[in-house]
Order: C-alpha cells, then sequence, then structure tokens
C-alpha cells in the first residue's frame, strides 16, 4: 500500500527471488523454510493473546509454554522431524522462545553425543516425547569462562553404587541454565566427578530435579529463577543448588569416559569432546547472529524509506534513506548481514565435513573448527551487537519502542556476546591456534586447514591503485595485513622467549590485546574470503553485479573502520590509496542506494518474523505505531487505576500543603 | 567484608577523599548532595517494596508515582528549594524516576522563559504546588528532529477569543513526552500558530488536558501510554490526539511573540529562545551522561576486583582486574568517565556565563553554547552508551542481569542518543557553526569564543616523540588534528562553490560524513582541553599524580581509537611514535591499576545509587547475586501456578501420543 516502498521497489535492478534463492542455498533451504513459517504462523491461538510485550510475566512464561507444547504436537502431527527444520517450527511458533530450545539443542545432543548405547535407548525415547524437559547446567555463580574451576561435586559412593552431587558452596550455586528456573524436569549437569578419592574432571550427568507428575522439585533440590533479564525472561533462566543428591551410578554420560561397580574410572574418549555440545551451539549461533542482523537491517531500511525528515533546498521533504548519513549507518548493516551470511555457509560446510569424517580425523580436525568456529562467533555476535544498536539509532525515537523489533534483536545479540563462551576468551584461542599455525607454516610443515592456507604465502606488495576494481584484491590485502601482524607477533614472541626468563603464560598475557586484535583480522580474512568465494559463481548477472557492490562495500568499510593504519603501518595502502576508498566507498553507497529495499527484500523475512511495527513489507508505519499504543493494556481505562486507587487523594492532600 | 576490595583500598596512593572533593568542585557540590541523597535513602517507604524489577508494571507505575508525589513532600518539609538540590533529592527518593522531571525540567522552565509576568503569576503557583504536573509536547509521530514541520495546529478563532487546537493527522499526533500518558494534567504544546490566515511558525501554548478532581482527560483529548521501551516504563511516555479544542488566547505563552484580540500577531523577541529549554536539558544531560558512565565503571571494576577466572602458570586463579584484555575495556572507561565530568564542569561555567549576561549578549553567544552543548551532549552520550554496554560485558554473564544495574545504565544512555536531539542532526549542527567560524578566522574577525581560539593558531609541526611526557602535548595535536580537517574541509568546499553550481546545501549533504567526523574530532579537543585545564590546578601531589595518569591515558587511548589515521595523514605523528603510544598505553594501565578501585570510590556514588548486587561497597557479590534471585517473586512457590492451571495436564495429554 505504501507508495515509498512501491517505488523503492520499481527501482530494484535485479530479481529479488534470485538472490533470495542464491544467498540461502546450502544450510536454509528456503523453500522449506518458507512453508514451515507459514504453517506456523497459520495456527489460530496466534490470535487469542495480546502482542507479547504486554503480558504481565505470568502470562508471558505460561503463553509461551503453552505454545511450545502445542507446537511439537503440530509439529509432531505435521510429520516435521528433521531437527532444523523441527527448530524453524518451533521457532516460528513462539516468536524463537521455545521452550524446548535447550532440549533440543543442548540436552538431547549431548545425549547423542556422550551416552552409552544404553544410556541413548533409555532417555532419547523419553526426551523425544518430550516427557523429559531437559536444559544444560554449567555455569555456576563463581565460574562461566573457566570450567575447570567449577565446584559442584559428584562423589562415586560405593555402597550404594551411586554418585552423591552437591554443590557445597554458594558460589558452586548453578546460575543461569535457560529453561532451569521453571520449566525442566531433567538437567545433564557438568559436575566433578571424585571417585576412590580422586578427582576425575568435569563429566556429565543426568539428574531429575522435578517430579513427572507434580512437577515439584525433588528432595534435595532448590531449584529457582534467577534475577531478571531484560528479553529472557521467557527463557526462564534458573539457579540450582543439590544438597546430597544421590543419583545411580549409569546417569553419569559414559561414552567418553567410564566409572565401574568398584569407582575405577576409565577415559574412553578424547576430554575434549565434553564440550562438543558447545561447538554445535556455536556453529549454529553464527547463523543466527547473521539473520538477527539482516532483520535489524531490514526493519531499518525499511523505515528510513518509509521515513521523511528534514527539508532540502528545493523546499521538499528528504527521505532520510537519501542522506549520506543514514547510508552510512545502515551500508555497512546490509553488507555485513550478506557477508556475515556466506562465511558462516562456509563454516557449516567445514563443520559437516569435519562431522562426517572418522574419530580420528574429527579430532585431528577439532583444533580447526574450534578455533574457526569461536572466532566467528565472537566475530557475528560482537559486530551485529553494535550494529543493530546503529540499526536502532537510525530509526530516531521509534527505534527505542519494543515494538520496533529493534530493541529486542540488540538484546539477544548482546547475550550472544557472553554465552557459549565470552568473546574476549573465544578470541584468544583462535590467536593461540593461529601462533601454532604459523610456527608449523615455519617449520615447513603442511597445513592441513585452508582457512590458514593465506599464512604460507609470500607475495607482499601489490599494485594498489589498479587493482582497486579487482575484487579478489581486497581479499589478497586483507590477507596480507593478517600474516605480517601474526608474523611480527610470532617473532616478537620467539625473542622474548629467547632474551627473558618470562613464561610463555606471561608472554601471552603481556600481549593478549594485541593477539585478540590478531585473532580479529585473521577473522575477517576468513569472512571476506567466505562473501568472495560466495559471489564469484553467481550465474545472474544482474544479481552478480550486485552483489560485487556490497562485497566491495563490505571490504571498504571495513577496511576504513578502526583498522585504516594497520594497513598504513605495513604500506600496504597508501594514504593516497585510503583517501581514493574513502571516495570509493561514498560512490558505493550512491550505487547501491536504489537497491537498499530490494537487498532486504531478499532476506526474504515474513512480517511475522520481524515483528516489527517499522519493518512491515507494507511500509504503513504510522497506522501501526498508533494502532500498536492504543492496543496497550494500561490504555484500557482513561484513568489508571492507581489514581483512582490512592494518588488522587494524597495529590489533593499535597497541594493543600 | 571483602577482603579483596579491601586490599584493593589499601593499595591506593591517594587520598580518596580529596579527589572527590576536587573533581566535584564547581557544580556537583559534595557535600550538600550527600546530604540530601542520604535523607532521601533514609525514608521508610523504600523498604515496602520489592526491588523495581520485580513488580509489574501496575505497581511499577504506582510505587514510583506515589514515591514522587511523597518526595515532594519531604522536599517542601525539610526546606529543600534550591532547583538542583529538589532534582538531586527527588532523583534519590525515586530511584530517578521522578514522575515530576519532565515538569521541574521542561514545563516550568518554558513557563519562566516564555510566558509574559502575567501568566507566570497565574502558572507558577499552581506548578509549584504540584496541583499542575506538566509536560513538555512537542515531537510527533511524525516529526522528531524537524520541528518546522510539526503538523498540530492552533487556530486563532476571534468570536471567542481563543485557539482551536487540532491534530489534523495521524502523524499529527504528538508521541512520546515523558509522563503524558497517565500522569500528567498540563502540558505545554508546540502548535503551528494560525491567525488571520497566516501561519506564525510554532508557538508553545499551555493545554490542559486532564480534570484536577477526576484525573479524567477533557473533552476532545485522546491521551494515553504509547507502547514499551525498557527501562522507560516508569517514564510513562505518552501519546496525545486533539479534536478541535478550545483555549483561551492567554494560554499561548506570549514573552517572545504575542497574539492581539484581533489576532495580530507580533514577534517580541528571538524565535530561537523558543528553543531554549532544550538547551538547559541538553547542558544537564552531559552531566548525566557522565555520571551514568562512572557508575557503570564502578560497577564494572568493584566487580573486576572481586572476580577471580583463569588460572595462571603458578596455578593460582586470577582476579580478572589483572588481566590486560579487562584492563584495556575498563580503564579507558575510567579515564572517560573522568574526561566527561571535567567537560561538563566547563560546559556549565560557560553556559552560567552566557545565561548570567544582558539579553542582546546571550543572543550573541547562543550559537556558541548551542554548538558546544549539542556537541557534547552528541559524544558524551554515543561514547558513554557504547562504554556501559563495554561494562557489562566486562562482568560476563551477571552483568546482564537487570541486577548488575548495568543493562539499565545503558539502556537510558541509548536512550539520551536519540531524544533532545538526535546525535548526528547534532553533530551536523557543531559542523555547521565551525565552518561559520573558520570562516570569520580566514577572514581575519575576532572569533569571540575561547572554544574554537586554537582555529587561529598556526603552529604545525611537532617534536613528537620527546614531549610525550609533556600533558598539553596532547591538547596541541588534538587542536592541531581538528583544526587542519576544518581547513581542508573549508578550502575544499570552497573549491566546489567557485567551480560548480552546486547548491550549498547540496554540497554541504555530499560531506556530511566528513563534516560529521570533523565535529566530533573539534569536540575532542573541548573535552582534552577541558580536562587538562582542570587538571592542571590540582594542589594535592598525589591526587595529581593520578589525574595525570589518567588524563594521559584519555588522551592516548582516545587518539589510538579509530582516528589514528588523521594523526598519520597529516603527519603530526609517525608510525614510530604510534608504535610508541602503543606502548605507552600499556605502561599506563600498569600504572593505574593498583589505584583502579580508589579512582572508582572517589566518584562517592552511595550503594543505593549504583542499585547493583556487582558493584556494592563491601564486593559480597555472590551473597547478593544469590539473595537477588531468591527474592524473585515466581520463587514464591515451588510450582508456577501456570503448570498447576494447566500446563501439567497439557503436557501429559502430549506425552501420551
Ligand atoms: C542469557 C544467558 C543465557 C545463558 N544460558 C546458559 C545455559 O543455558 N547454561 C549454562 O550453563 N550457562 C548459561 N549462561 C552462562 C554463560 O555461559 C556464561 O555467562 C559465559 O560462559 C561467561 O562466563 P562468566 O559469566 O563466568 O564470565 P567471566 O568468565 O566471569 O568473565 C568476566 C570477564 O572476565 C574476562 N575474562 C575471563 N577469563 C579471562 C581470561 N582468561 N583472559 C582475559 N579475560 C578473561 C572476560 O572477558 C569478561 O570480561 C548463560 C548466560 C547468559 C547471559
Ligand atoms: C525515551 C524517549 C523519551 C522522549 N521524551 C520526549 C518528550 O518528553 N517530549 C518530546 O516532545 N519528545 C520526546 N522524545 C522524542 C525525541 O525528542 C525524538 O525522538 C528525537 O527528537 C528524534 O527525532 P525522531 O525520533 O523524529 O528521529 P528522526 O528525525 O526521524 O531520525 C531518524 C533518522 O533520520 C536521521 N536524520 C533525521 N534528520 C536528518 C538530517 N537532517 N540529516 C541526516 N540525518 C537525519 C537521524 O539521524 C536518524 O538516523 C523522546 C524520545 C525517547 C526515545
Amino acid at each position: 500500500k505504501n507508495v515509498h516502498l512501491l517505488r523503492e521497489r520499481q527501482k530494484t535492478t535485479f530479481d529479488i527471488e534470485k538472490l533470495t534463492q542464491f544467498i540461502y542455498s546450502d544450510y536454509f533451504e528456503v523453500d522449506a523454510r518458507r512453508k514451515l513459517s507459514r504453517q506456523a504462523y497459520d495456527h489460530p491461538i496466534h490470535d487469542t493473546h495480546l502482542p507479547l510485550e504486554y503480558l504481565d510475566s505470568n502470562d508471558y512464561y505460561e503463553t509461551l509454554v503453552r505454545k511450545s507444547i502445542i507446537a511439537t504436537d503440530e509439529a509432531e502431527k505435521l510429520g516435521i522431524s528433521d531437527s532444523k527444520h523441527l527448530m524453524w517450527y518451533l521457532g516460528a511458533f513462539t516468536e524463537e522462545r521455545v521452550a524446548f530450545s535447550l532440549h533440543l539443542r543442548m540436552f538431547v545432543p549431548t545425549i547423542v553425543m556422550m551416552a552409552t548405547d544404553e544410556q541413548y535407548q533409555q532417555y532419547l525415547e523419553l526426551a523425544k516425547k518430550f516427557k523429559i524437559i531437559g536444559t544444560y547446567c554449567q555455569t555456576e555463580l563463581g565460574h562461566g569462562s573457566d570450567l575447570r574451576r567449577l565446584e559442584t561435586i559428584a562423589v562415586f559412593e560405593h555402597s550404594s553404587d551411586s554418585f552423591i552431587i552437591d554443590t557445597p558452596t554458594i558460589t558452586a550455586t548453578k546460575f543461569w541454565p535457560g529453561y532451569l528456573g521453571r520449566t525442566a524436569n531433567y538437567v545433564i549437569l557438568m559436575a566433578q566427578l571424585y571417585t576412590n578419592g580422586k578427582n576425575c574432571g568435569l563429566q556429565p550427568f543426568l539428574v531429575q530435579i522435578r517430579d513427572f507428575n507434580t512437577h515439584e522439585p525433588l528432595p534435595g533440590i532448590e531449584v529457582g529463577e534467577i534475577s531478571g533479564r531484560l528479553a529472557h525472561e521467557a527463557g526462564d533462566n534458573g539457579y540450582l543448588r543439590l544438597t546430597n543428591v544421590r543419583i545411580p551410578r549409569n546417569q553419569m554420560l559414559m561414552r567418553l569416559a567410564n566409572v565401574d561397580r568398584n569407582g575405577n574410572f576409565t577415559r574412553l574418549g578424547d576430554s575434549r569432546l565434553v564440550y562438543a555440545t558447545m561447538l554445535t551451539m556455536r556453529v549454529s549461533l553464527c547463523a543466527y547472529n547473521a539473520i538477527l542482523l539482516a532483520r535489524a537491517t531490514t526493519i531499518a531500511i525499511r523505515y528510513s524509506a518509509v521515513r521523511y525528515q528534514g527539508q532540502n533546498d528545493k523546499g521538499n521533504e528528504m527521505q532520510i534513506l537519501d542522506y549520506p548519513l543514514q547510508q552510512d549507518k545502515l551500508f555497512p548493516c546490509l553488507a555485513t548481514s550478506y557477508a556475515f551470511i556466506c562465511s558462516f555457509s562456509r563454516l557449516n560446510q567445514i563443520y559437516e565435513n569435519v562431522m562426517a569424517s572418522k574419530p580420528d580425523e574429527i579430532l585431528q580436525q577439532l583444533p580447526d573448527i574450534h578455533s574457526l568456529s569461536a572466532g566467528l562467533k565472537a566475530m557475528t555476535s560482537s559486530i551485529s551487537e553494535r550494529m543493530s544498536q546503529i540499526c536502532r539509532l537510525s530509526c530516531g525515537g521509534h527505534g527505542y519502542l519494543i515494538s520496533s523489533g529493534l530493541v529486542g534483536i540488540r538484546l539477544i545479540l548482546d547475550a550472544g556476546c557472553t554465552y557459549e563462551g565470552d568473546n574476549s576468551v573465544l578470541l584468544q584461542q583462535t590467536a593461540k591456534y593461529l601462533l601454532k599455525m604459523y610456527q608449523q607454516c615455519e617449520n615447513g610443515e603442511e597445513l592441513i586447514s585452508p582457512t590458514v592456507a593465506y599464512l604460507k604465502e609470500t607475495a607482499t606488495i601489490f599494485s594498489p591503485i589498479s587493482n582497486i576494481s579487482n575484487l579478489e584484491y581486497y581479499c589478497k590485502i586483507f590477507e596480507l595485513r593478517a600474516r605480517r601482524l601474526i608474523k611480527d607477533m610470532y617473532t616478537k614472541l620467539l625473542e622474548i622467549a629467547a632474551s627473558t626468563s618470562q613464561s610463555p603464560y606471561e608472554t601471552f598475557l603481556e600481549n593478549s590485546i594485541e593477539l585478540v586484535h590478531i585473532a580479529r583480522c585473521h577473522m575477517e580474512t576468513f569472512i571476506i574470503r567466505s562473501f568472495y568465494d560466495k559471489i564469484k559463481v553467481t550465474s545472474d548477472s544482474s544479481v552478480q553485479n550486485i552483489l560485487n557492490q556490497l562485497f566491495e562495500l563490505f571490504a571498504v568499510y571495513t577496511l576504513l573502520q578502526n583498522q585504516t593504519y594497520d594497513f598504513v603501518k605495513f604500506t600496504i595502502l597508501s594514504a593516497d590509496t585510503i583517501e581514493l576508498l574513502k571516495k570509493r566507498y561514498q560512490q558505493l553507497c550512491t550505487k547501491i542506494r536504489p537497491n537498499a529495499v530490494g537487498l532486504v527484500d531478499a532476506f526474504d523475512f515474513h512480517d511475522k518474523e520481524l515483528n516489527s511495527v517499522l519493518g512491515q513489507y507494507d511500509g504503513d508505519v504510522y497506522e501501526a505505531l498508533l494502532e500498536r499504543a492504543r492496543l496497550n493494556p494500561s490504555n484500557k481505562t482513561k484513568i489508571h487505576p492507581a489514581w483512582n486507587n490512592n494518588l488522587l487523594s494524597l495529590m489533593k492532600e499535597r497541594s493543600k500543603l
């Protein structure tokens, strides 16, 4: 209906559907996803309640759990069995607040990976039927990043052939697990195993915490919700204290390590695999972060095409998307969304290849995929957090409304910088891996992973200006910079080792700020290369054309952001080239401008998925804003009850003073 | 009690109280502020309710309005009359959610500035007694930044000697004003005045919207709360539609413009003064932004001194404040808090000088103070927003809790980037002013404001390395950079004007990204110079010493962030110097480390003001975290009522499937 968006769509120079299909090939399965989400949105239950922002916390919780239960029913009726499809369907059904998310993403996969066949038989059926609602309990009040120091203990008791599980201190209290507070009846509990007086490290235990019939916490269990978290109320994050809770021996997940009847401990597999579910989670978080940024960008760009503000010298009001300052805010978000989707696709290919390998090969490739997924999770969450905030700012005051959808997106991304590993902690792991790879490189060893292959290259000089239109050039200069940084750091560390008595730990610590910077620069090579490799193979020329522009914008923007100095320092780019790139940046914004709305349409978000009064497809934002305000339950009465109750008389007394 | 903080405090090398007194001299009146807030915190009403995060929206609203009313009573009893003191007292009493904030900060000041003597007599008494609860209605659904296009109209009707006020379109709906939705009974309404068929621009009108006795909206008024905003629920932002509401002629505020009995319009003062209350608000927002950042920093640094995570090579657990990466997150926040407090003080001095001048002089100085306050509001809000987010991340998962206090601080700062003027819009105004000043400079005219005096300097070269320990050197290089940027831009704009037919508007637009960058660089000269001028006069040498370190850290950090390239481009700094500064940065972090807790203690925040389980003075964070979680009302029952009501039976049916 809205004429402005119509006009924008007419300007689009490429076939939107073609771009959608192209960008989402591989993992995302456009057609399946469309069908599943529409099936979910069509359910009549969604018309039975106000927008979630208007529900009080009890209704909110109840609505979402009820929807989650019904959604699993419906999914079964529809025969949705593939786990990715199931998550899409449940997500669409519950505005992505499905009460079974940790059950499906952490609890069940941990059983699949770490249970013995017997345990698998015993629990998987119960879990699949949702008789068990599980969650994953790892973090404690005192420890999150450093898992070795978790304090919850599971002590083997020979007489009863069981483990006694206990939370010996306040800091040992399990804290944060999602859906723990009021929902889960089972948990996978990470605890320090003690048997025959010896600590055998962290192991996963299956612990029932609530009665199936009454939902009452079992004896010895104190479980509750933690204090408030914005936008995560539905996540029902909980705390858990266990006082000498006894569980049978066979409730330790024993695929990777075994405790026998006599309490003898045997390691059966690589202990790093204990964290394998976190790896899977990180990979899928990269997809989620990319999609969240794409959503925020869609909302902000559509709104900016509808919003007029300020008058030009001809006396006409300006569409805010025409302000270079607005383009400077939003087009990098747009290009980065595409870049992130492509880099997730590549990460996922690598991940699937690893997982399809033989067990030893998996172990061999684990450091690479770990470093990569950790790094990409950190980059996509922190950059998307920042950019979604820019999207919110770009919508002015209205962007600050919950109903804009932007505030909620930012809050999820914010949490995503912390959960599944604090970003600074993760990037240090990526840095460590890089140093090791560089060492292998120096030692003339082969590098198995193509993602670090550039470390071996030797070219150091480019003839920059003439190459600006050669897109691969951008990949090369990012790689060159990363290589130079790693090389210099590696040399520096060697020198310190040779000339001082500092321990490697201390040296790493002392250089950790720079090392994290290097890890980021490395991840940029991965992102830009994945983006480039993807768009290289486009078959449609008008799609190709616009993707090339986006790619170049992403490269130039990333280069000009913060890091220009590196390029200058290594004389990879001259000051003249930088000035040229600044001009190029603005030219690219101008080129992309007519396709901006088409490019966000191509992300193919259903209005229900965006759930935004500013971002809806038809662009009727003002009607939506006013309508949503009128729906506010506090407007049901003309006078807020508090005034009738006693504020009015308090005021009257007051003014008599 | 907590031994870690005790140990930190023992390490402090300076007298904390002396620093507090020094940094808060001028505006903040340490002793008065302490006394007032303690009086406010001591009131027994605060013990009658759960933490605000646990109240449902009705209780939340009622509690805060009730507290606001009682607080005004108490303030009167205590004889608090100074308006700054009153705001401090009321703020402390209501966790800064006083229902009369816009009344006191916008409504009353607008009357003071724009009412005729007669109007002043008539309304001020009512307002002071809080019989009137007013707010300031300017923004509409369709327009916020561009006030000229506001659509609400006030048409003079001769026959009845009154104005007919109307909201002719959906986009004309007043949207956002604080305390409008359910609280205010009066508004200052900005509307387009029409008289004798002519539009006479935006004028302020006094409009009663609710009945004093019943609190019912008056005829022709539709008023309500807008949709949800996180952390601003108490702000009660509202919308307002008026359908042909008639008000007597004398309810237009007529000090600056008059409409007589015959509808003749006469301008009596400079029309820019219509926005004078926004100027005052912006000045005070700079103080608020600085304090909010200081609070976030206090919370994060105290927590980082108590939190241990990760193990060093000696097997000991690390205090996270000892990680260089953590220092890199937090010490810039610390230094910036100090820098912002000093720059606010300087802004406020200038502002008070202007306001104390004669009317013509005020007008003459208006562009300068406008540009300065707009620029500083933009800088302090956007940088503090970003830094408070870094503080939240630095506390890991627990930083994401509402009870950490960090999430709420960031949300207020986020809103502060938009209200009282969108930051990009404001910085463009600062840029325009700078170009004008540079032109005056080129024309050999005198520059009246000392804040732009550096534009006239001519020195261009420094001998950098030797000067690093000379603190004024930092002010100089920031000024040199800003001057070079302005000069180049000015020259470029002249060239465009000479060689093309582009309009000045188009040229400005085309260069707006760079112009905003220049405005920021200019504001940095103001901030760094204010900081330097302040610490120069410290009398205590140990205080001096630590302030020097903070100053230098601020300078080096700001320089290395993002903008290194400018300094290199203009060859103000060589690549070698930059490398030196990077080392210097880490050295400064190490130097500041032992004083970190002392430096946040010096901000002198009461625990009730921080309102944070992570930041309290005693450092007992884990007890506080668990206790706060247990208080969550959803933990009152062991089974959430929703399960008993029907989730349990739904689940049972489900698993039969
Ligand atoms: C919304 C949300 C949901 C969650 N859901 C779950 C869940 O379902 N199950 C679960 O078990 N947990 C969950 N968590 C907890 C989460 O996994 C942890 O918060 C996360 O692992 C970070 O650990 P931490 O909070 O202990 O941070 P900390 O490790 O305490 O980090 C605090 C600060 O110290 C720094 N730091 C720590 N170690 C180092 C180091 N070695 N070097 C340099 N700096 C360091 C960090 O960078 C950070 O700045 C959730 C958290 C959130 C916010
Ligand atoms: C929490 C909160 C409280 C508020 N309280 C009040 C109140 O009490 N009373 C009241 O009257 N109002 C209030 N407001 C409204 C506030 O004053 C406006 O939101 C603000 O002035 C920005 O205007 P806008 O929302 O129309 O943004 P817009 O002007 O629509 O801005 C949207 C985007 O367009 C860009 N843009 C706009 N103009 C230009 C330009 N010339 N050049 C380049 N880019 C441009 C902006 O940078 C931004 O990115 C409040 C808002 C909030 C969020």
